[in-house]
């Protein structure tokens, strides 16, 4: 028989790899819950439709697609928000709002494999439906901060870029830009970063052949902080979605994460359906591509077929979270492990042995012994291999006194003990 | 924009529908993690041609099938043993034995959506590879009853029905059945169940014509236990199978699970690999389909383009489990739930509030709040629509003594107590 490869930019998780993925998933549970969001999932494939008739969707040309056996076409989804609004969309009138729900999918994407970006990746998704108020835009902005706490990176080592989409377009406006020029200028502006002074300011005489708009687009990019945005926000309509923005820099602070969060104009994330505050996720150095993004997107499920509904909410893959974490030697002790390995070292023991071991098992510690009656040496070497943290050896003692060896294999002390009082306490 | 639904035979997980999910699969690793087994996964989809290569698989026609870019076939994953196969002969060499691996892989099949079956589920699967030690067949079917028995299913719920391939397959041939019959047979004896008595006779009439054997499948479909076959195998190869079955029943009894199994002759396993015991589980009013299956199947890697390897093994759905666990009324009290809600019921406690929660959420605790700053009657009203354990109010107490009223809503007490004691030991 011929073998065959996996394909191209999936993964295989053996055991040690499968250990962080969860790792990772866990404590993306583990924080949805204590920030208060429950769980839900769809199916891996849904109707084409349901992603194509999202207009301006980049996503689009990435699907894989398939027929089911009446020749309708799926696509295995690229994302889970199609999914959520149709989910919510379907008993919009039955779920309890605010909406609060987090997700870890499985996504595909037809895309080329390159550094942080496979065809098939794992996302949590948090959303927050129902509440147009800036606590909640704040919370989700903090429950992502939340878990990269969690997992041990520091504000020297991460920071949350926060703007607003909705400031954004009124500063621009009243600063004489046509509303049929804002996307032009949210292009610039999510390029600037990747640009030099020089090759961005020519970027823009190309972009904005008027000298007065190339002037204050320059003023604009440079714009350090919602001090220096007041003079600029004329309109009332400005000043509110500064006010905002403001509220949600103020409760990031009483939540205890301000230090982790700054402006930054430039944050104006892709895709065409955000409304208000915006973020995204970096590692400070810069060398890998956003951690997490999300805003608000108060038109989206009304977009998708449903009705007008207030929404925040954040993305963050597994990707490039695990490149830094790995790079950041965060990963280092995530293994699975036994507790307790159990060896008969004399004949005629081999039922206690499994005896022994059905025991440690039903009081739920994880237990192993060799399939195999063979050697000492042998087993100990079993015990090492599947990384025990006690071995327990029956032998003469427990023939002569119902004792049991326990040893301990991080500390390497033994001890000997009778096994009734071993089973009263195993890891004692 | 049109509403569009989902796939017929795939599911919505709602918060209420994942909580059980992930009760379910939660309670498969924890039983696969103390049975000593370790977690590994693989890509949704594979090379087509990894499904379709092996003869005389009945899940070929049901597969979902779609192309990358470069116009290659590929497949949903229909079932995780091609994948482990792939797996385990990439790093055959590299790998410590006995390998002990378990998933709970998302699989989709093309079928007729019914009871029972979706086109897409979720499937416990647990394998061990490298031994052909009987100890490692029990261990295999302890580990499935031991879920189980876990999730409150006692031995008047179910029952593990047990054979041996191997030990029919000698018996029949000592019994004077060809080697082209057997499958045959098997059939007749996988059909036994499902048919009264004179149909049954019917079709073997039909199917074997020979009276003589006629007779004596007769007497073999109604063998009941290992002592009424031991005069019937004659050969040394019978003997060795039938005391390997033995063995698997003897070290079941050891591990404290023998009141779950019985000897089944009619269990046989559609699938073709199969080598040595054999195994599935039913409920015992039998209205379901099995819960789950499985057994020895020593010859299928190298089938699948590795090397010779003893293994095994079974697969449990996720579909006819939760039927079986709703119908005996186990899937009661799985909710998602708060362990505080903080309410502010005086102005001006608004920030103390938002300061409380992220203090709780730090501490571990699931804690929410409403972004909205309403009447304490309607946040207390959210408080119940989240399902919270304990309301924490913030009101005038707070203000003027540094109180906080902890209300325990299960109980309907409640008490006041100082802030600082409140956030020492919060659910004391």
């Amino acid at each position: 028989m011929e073998k065959i490869p996996p394909v191209k930019g999936t993964r295989d998780f053996y055991p040690p790899e499968m250990a962080v993925r969860n790792w990772i998933i866990d404590g993306w549970r583990r924080v949805s819950r204590r920030n208060g969001f429950v769980e839900y999932d769809g199916p891996i494939f849904e109707y084409l439709q349901l992603y194509t008739q999202k207009s301006g969707d980049e996503i689009a040309g990435q699907l894989f697609s398939l027929q089911d056996r009446g020749g309708r076409d799926l696509a295995i989804r690229p994302e889970i928000t199609p999914t959520l609004a149709r989910m919510v969309n379907q008993q919009v009138n039955a779920l309890p709002r605010p909406i609060k729900w987090f997700s870890a999918p499985r996504l595909c994407r037809a895309e080329n494999p390159q550094k942080g970006r496979l065809r098939e990746f794992f996302q949590w998704n948090i959303d927050i439906i129902g509440s147009d108020d800036m606590l909640a835009d704040a919370e989700s902005i903090y429950t992502a901060v939340d878990y990269l706490r969690s997992v041990g990176l520091t504000a020297d080592d991460i920071e949350a870029r926060i703007s607003s989409r909705a400031m954004l377009a009124e500063l621009l406006k009243d600063q004489g830009f046509a509303e049929d020029q804002l996307d032009k200028v949210y292009v610039l502006l999510d390029k600037r970063p990747k640009l030099n002074a020089q090759d961005f300011e020519k970027l823009v005489s190309e972009q904005l052949p008027d000298p007065v708009q190339r002037e204050r687009m320059m003023t604009i990019q440079g714009l350090k902080s919602l001090d220096e945005i007041e003079p600029l926000a004329s309109s009332e309509r400005a000043k509110k979605a500064l006010d905002d923005l403001r509220q949600v820099f103020n409760y990031l602070d009483l939540m205890g994460v301000g230090a982790y969060c700054r402006f930054d104009i430039s944050i104006v994330r892709g895709l065409a359906y955000y409304t208000g505050p915006v973020f995204e996720i970096f590692d400070k150095s810069a060398t890998l591509r956003a951690i997490c993004g999300g805003g608000r997107y108060d038109n989206l499920l009304a977009g998708l077929g449903g009705q007008e509904m207030p929404a925040t909410g954040f993305g963050m893959g597994d990707v490039v979270l695990e490149i830094l974490l790995q790079e950041k030697g965060l990963l280092g002790r995530i293994e699975d492990r036994l507790d307790f390995f159990v060896i008969d070292a004399a004949a005629g023991l081999f039922e206690e042995a499994v005896r022994l071991v059905s025991e440690l098992r039903a009081m739920g510690y994880s237990t192993g012994m060799s399939y195999k009656r063979q050697n000492m040496k042998k087993q100990m070497k079993q015990a090492s291999g599947q990384n025990a943290r006690f071995v327990v050896i029956l032998g003469q003692e427990t023939l002569d006194e119902q004792k049991v060896t326990v040893k301990d294999m991080e500390k390497g002390e033994q001890q000997s003990i009778l096994l009734a009082d071993f089973l009263k306490s195993p890891v004692s």
